[in-house]
This record gives C-alpha cells, sequence and structure tokens, in this order.
C-alpha cells in the first residue's frame, strides 16, 4: 500500500523535532529529489509550523545529474561556481538547520567514466570545505532520512512490481524509523536512552585499542586518546539536541590515523559515487591503506582512495550489534544509511571533530599532532558478521569481550 | 490522453531549437515545475544533444511559493540574497541561452495578503534589475513555453476531470504551437515569415500615434520617433536568430511613456501575482494612470500600478488579430502567454529597449528622453475584441485604418 498521509505527517513530524530539532524563528535547508516531492512539501510545512523563518528546498534529480556527468565537458564538472558556496555558507551561518532527503539510485552511474565521477566529486569537496566543516562539527543541526524512490526500491527488492516495492520499502522504513509505533518521537526518546548507556560505558573505558575477528578480517585499530563515543542523538556547538541519522544504532569514535593495521574484509555491498563495490579488502599498514581489491567496482574502490591523503585512512570506527532490527531484516539496502546502521563499520576519510575532546578547536597541525584523519570524504563501509569478535584493550594492557558472535559482549544495565 | 512521447520530444526539439536556438557550446537555464518533470528532463536532453555545455534547471514549485508566502516573516520575502542574483548572472554572462516552463496557477496567492506580494515582488524586482536588463534587451536568447499542471488545467477546462482537463489542455497547446503539425520547426518558418510582413508593413509606415475605439475604449496612444515593431522571431544582440514566446501572434511596439490618453477596458482577466484581475479599466492622462477600477481583484491592480513609477505606463503596444487561431479557440487560458496572442494587449511597465532604434545603448537619461518607460515590472493586459477599430495616424496627419472589427484592415501580400 501506498503510504497514508497521516504515516507521511508522522515521519515528517519525527525528521523536524527529532532529526534536526528544529527551533523557532530558524532557517532550514531541506534537500531532497524531485521524486518525493509530497514528502519534501511536508516537511516544509512542517518546518513553518513549527517556525522556520525560511525554508529553502534545494531540489536534486539524479536523471539531470545522469545527464550532466554523462554530456557536459569535463571542465564543466569540475568547476563549482561561487554561487553554490554562497548558496549553502549563506543559511550554514545563519544558523540553518540542514535535512537531506538522501535516497540515490546506487547504479545511477554505473556506466560513467570514473575520472569524470572523481574530478566532479573532487570539484565538489573542495568547494564546500566549508560548508562541510559546518556539519561535521555540529555548528548546526543536521539529519538525513530516506524515502523510497523508484529506482533505488527495484534495487532492494527486485523480485517485486516498481509499485510492490516502493510500498514495502516505505513499509520497511517506517517500522525501521519507529513511525509504524503509537508514538514514534517517544520511542526514539527511548532509543536514544539505550545508546547513551552504551556511548557512557565505553567513554569510561577509554580503550586505547581495538582488535577485530571474523571471516576475513583480522584488524586492529588504535584510538585517539581523549576520544569520545557518540551515538544516538548529539548536540550543536550551542547545546540543541539533535540526531543527525535516522535510523540509526551505531555508537562511534575516532579511530588513529595512524593506528590502524592488519586485513579488513567487507560484508555488504558499498554504494559510491552511483556505483557499488562489492566483497572488498583493505590492507592497512601504520593506519593507511597499501592494498586493496574488490570482485565488483575495484575501479570504483581505487576512485575513492585516490580522492585525497585522507582517504586513505580510517575517519571512524563504528559498533553495532548483528541483533539489530535493520541487520534482523535480512535485507542489503544498497544505502549506506540504512546498510551502516546494520553493521559494524569503519568510515574511510575525515574524522569527526566532535570524537575528540576539544576537536572542534583543533587547527590542522592539532589535528596531525592528535591523530585525527582529515579528506574530503567520508564513506562508512560494512564489516559487521555474525561471526565478529572484537576485543577491547584497556590502558594497562588487559584485554576484555567488547562484541562476540557479532553482537555486545557486555550488559549495559 | 496522455501525450506521447513522440510529442514530447517534438516539443522540445521546437523549444530548444525554434525557441532559444540553443547554440553548440553554450549554456542554457531552465526553469520549470517539478510538476512538469518529464518535460524538464526532456528538455535537458535534447539541450546536451545540440551541443549544450552545461544545462542548469532551476526548480520551482508552488506549493512551497505559497507555503513561503503564507508563513515566511516579512523580512524574509524582502530579502533576495546574493547567490541568487549571482546564480542567474554567471550563466547570463556567460551567455546562457534561458528557457522557461510557464504555468503558474492564476489562484495561486489569493488567500495572501497583497502587501506581502508586493514586498517580495518589489524586492525581487530590485535584485534581478541587470538579469531583466540582458532578457529585455536581447543580450541573450530566451524563450517561454506552456506546459499543462492540474491547477492551471483545471481553471482552463472547469467542467472536466482533473485527468481530462490536462489531456485537454495538452493537445490546445500542441495545436497552438504547431506541434501537431507534421513539420513543427518549418511551421514555425511560415508562420515567422508573416508575422515578418506585419512587420515590415508597420516599420514602414513609422505611425505617429494610434487610435482605439471599441466598447468600453477611447484612446490614443503615441508611438516613440524611430519606433520597431517586432513580431514573431527576433535576433539577440550578436545576431542570433530566437523565438522569445511560442506561441507568439503578435507585432508590438513602444509607445511614449507620456503620450497616452483616454480609457481602456480590458477584455480578459490578468493573471498577476497569484492572483486575477478581471473587467477592469484604466485611465490615462498624459501617459499616466490616473484613475482605475476592477470587478475582481482591484488590491491586486492597485499592488501592480504601485510597484514603481513606470508601472502606472505603458511599455508596450500590441496587435493580434481577433481571428487569431488562439483567440478562435474561445477559451480563455488564465495564462498571459495564451491570452496575450489572443488579444491586442498592452503592457504596463517598462518598455523593450530593442523596440526603439539604438535603445540597447541608451541610459536612463536617453530613454526618459525619448519617451521609453522604465518599471520593474511588464504585464501586459489585454483589451481586444470583435467590434475594436484601430486607427493610424501619419506623419502629416492623416488617419488610416489598421484594424477594423477586431482584425486587421490591411493586407499585407
Ligand atoms: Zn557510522
Ligand atoms: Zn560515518
Ligand atoms: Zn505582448
Ligand atoms: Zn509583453
Amino acid at each position: 500500500m501506498k503510504p497514508t498521509q497521516q504515516q507521511i505527517e508522522k515521519y515528517a513530524d519525527l525528521a523536524i523535532h527529532t532529526g534536526v530539532n528544529l527551533q523557532e524563528g530558524q532557517p532550514i535547508i531541506i534537500n531532497g529529489p524531485i521524486e518525493g516531492a509530497d514528502f519534501v512539501r511536508t516537511l516544509a510545512r512542517k518546518a513553518y509550523e513549527a517556525g522556520a523563518k525560511d525554508v529553502h528546498v534545494r531540489w536534486n534529480d539524479e536523471d539531470l545529474t545522469y545527464l550532466k556527468m554523462k554530456h557536459a565537458p569535463l571542465e564543466v564538472l569540475e568547476n563549482v561556481p561561487q554561487w553554490k558556496v554562497d548558496e549553502v555558507m549563506s543559511y550554514a551561518k545563519d544558523g540553518a538547520s540542514i535535512l537531506s532527503v538522501y535516497a540515490p539510485n546506487p547504479d545511477l552511474l554505473k556506466d560513467i567514466d570514473p575520472e569524470r565521477i572523481a574530478a566532479a566529486n573532487k570539484a565538489n569537496g573542495q568547494a564546500l570545505k566549508e560548508y562541510r566543516d559546518y556539519i561535521m562539527n555540529d555548528k548546526v543541526s543536521w539529519s538525513l532520512v530516506s524515502i523510497p524512490t523508484e529506482n533505488w526500491a527495484k534495487k532492494v527488492y527486485p523480485d517485486h512490481s516498481q509499485d510492490e516495492a516502493v510500498s514495502k520499502l516505505w513499509d520497511k522504513i517506517f517500522q525501521i524509523t519507529r513511525v509504524d509505533q503509537e508514538d514514534p518521537i517517544q520511542a526514539w526518546e527511548e532509543h536514544n536512552a539505550t545508546l547513551r548507556k552504551a556511548r557512557a560505558y565505553l567513554n569510561e573505558k577509554q580503550y586505547t585499542k581495538l582488535v577485530y575477528k571474523a571471516e576475513g578480517t583480522d584488524l586492529s585499530i588504535e584510538l585517539v586518546d581523549q576520544h569520545i563515543w557518540h551515538g544516538g542523538d548529539t548536540k550543536t556547538q550551542d547545546g540543541k539536541k539533535f540526531n543527525p541519522n535516522m535510523p540509526t544504532e551505531e555508537v562511534f569514535t575516532m579511530p588513529h590515523k595512524d593506528g590502524v593495521n592488519g586485513k579488513v574484509t567487507s560484508t555488504k555491498p558499498l554504494n559510491y559515487a552511483g556505483n557499488l563495490i562489492e566483497n572488498f579488502t583493505l590492507t592497512f599498514e601504520n593506519g593507511k591503506v597499501v592494498d586493496f581489491a574488490a570482485e565488483q567496482g575495484e575501479e570504483t574502490l581505487k576512485l575513492l582512495l585516490d580522492t585525497d591523503e585522507g582517504a586513505r585512512r580510517l575517519g571512524e570506527v563504528a559498533l553495532v550489534p548483528h541483533q539489530s532490527p535493520i541487520s534482523q531484516s535480512g535485507l542489503i539496502f544498497f544505502n549506506t544509511l540504512y546498510d551502516e546502521n546494520a553493521s559494524c563499520h569503519l568510515a574511510l576519510g575525515g574524522a569527526y571533530p566532535t570524537n575528540i575532546k576539544g576537536g572542534s578547536d583543533f587547527d590542522e597541525a592539532q589535528k596531525a599532532e592528535h591523530g585525527v584523519n582529515d579528506s574530503m570524504v567520508h564513506e562508512d563501509f560494512m564489516i559487521g558478521s555474525a561471526d565478529m569478535d572484537i576485543d577491547g584493550v584497556l590502558a594497562d594492557g588487559t584485554t576484555e569481550p567488547v562484541f562476540r558472535d557479532g553482537n555486545w559482549a557486555i550488559d549495559f544495565d
């Protein structure tokens, strides 16, 4: 069945209040696909009802993206006009919340020359550095939510008709984001409380290192000194709570950019730049990827790793139990927002400065000194599985179990 | 019936080639409603096929416009951020063609406080002055085309179902824009040749004045010295042909801003700023509206007239025979692009500098001296009818018939 207007409204309420936690008098940027016009308009209405002073919708359309990537000359792809930077920065500087409706077609750019994709991504990454800093430092509240689009839904449910696939994906999204519950906002409060316990426990422990063992994975990850675990809701620099991801099941912190060693094998496909990378391995030495291979999309993986210096190092280590509700659905979503919350994962690329004490005030030199990775990209990739064991190493060298057989080895209550 | 893909393609070809006449290597701005996504995407594809180096689509959505006009504080409506100006100017300066898909809901803003609409329009008009100059001086090629939207179609065909109304309006648009003909581009060549004869005749005559007589209308309009009649295709400053309006049936030139006297009565509703103005009269003295009344929308008419000094004066005088195909359809379109081409009309507001010899190079002082009206607005309103007579006054004071009973009194062949 198509979603009812009531479901759409509940979902939009959740995104505006629990997601970005929009305050009276604030502006908001909403990024959304034109295919999701009904939902985006509902978000806009809810935002004004919450007292938004200005709702700026930045529509996107994958058909146009594809046409441009296919036909425009390289110098056009490499040129990000200044007004595009000014557009988002003028809102960010005015304290706007940023709500993105994220629903990429995983196969959008599969026939596009990877060099062209790399060039376009690089240009965007460089031009939008200041904007990215706003987001990664939680200077403003931001949130990602997904809605089904035709291409995405067909990828998740290839054996169903187009309409059925979209309906099934709506149902799944409502279930996973708790919109099917009586009071989703309350359900998120409880969920956030659970994640808060996990991160409090880990923040207390201050493991110096995590050691991963699973089929195809034997990896040791040093955590930075005074690292901070986040998960669930977080706070803007001026103290306003928000939920950056909906759904979210992870707790995550900062690896030391030079402290990763060993080999890791992916357990879910990674959708990057309109292409899928599947069954890949990465080998690390002193933090850096020194070898890699992929059964599918190796060229895209290379493109990702070659973006900049930091793209070959880790910026995030995240723990998600294999029994998470998203994982239990048994589906592969081909959408990082969903798949990352079904699986322990790592991220290639820039770290969140908020994952280390004082990090938001670090300059470049301090970042390097404390092991904070810097990059234009930040790409979560999935490594969790039912047979994954993770040990935590304490400051005194003692080792204790953190995960066993894919799930928490700790009881937080 | 819904339009076939073939019809959509023909229409898009016509807009890209006959409309803006896009050249290899040129950028193009396409303004379009998200409701018309399929058509806009087809335009984008055709533009790249024609060799566009960059297609920049500026999506608009009337639901969002309404929400903003309804809810945003006045200071937000009055503020046009600089990036919005830079966005269009960066393309214009790079020689972009501008293609706008124009399909407003005539009743969109009918419950919005007219003061708020006026404030928003004024802010936009002031901020986009330089951009408007590019268009009004034909510095770049530009074109307007329409497609049915649900709200607009229901206004034209209120007694039909939503789907039927949209289908009927597509049919009507294809007929009027010659898309239903074997070779629409060729059909437009012939049509442009016809209009060329009319404007050549009138340019030769150089009437000093036009005198209008019809039920409710008794008006004398002085034309500026060395005025130029345009109609059908025109040329950019660097000599590239294009058709600014599709459809177009008019020939038009420049009234003297101080030379209009008498009274005129509208014969079709005017859709301005999301509201309809119906059955209105304007009384002119020495070019200026000194009295006005409207059966409906008088407040909106007042808002238009009060925009700026030039909004109370005329910027265009256009001749369209009452037997034009659009007029013969018997429909009121509530869309200026269609209604203006069914009726003799005038425009309140800024004149096209191209309608006077050398006008594109005039500075403010020269404009004033030659009687060129200047304003942020340019609003065509319809005055033609089956009983309209128009006389032309020659330089020697002789009078000759130009229109009789609503149609040309002249045989151009
Ligand atoms: Zn993560
Ligand atoms: Zn991440
Ligand atoms: Zn006109
Ligand atoms: Zn006009």
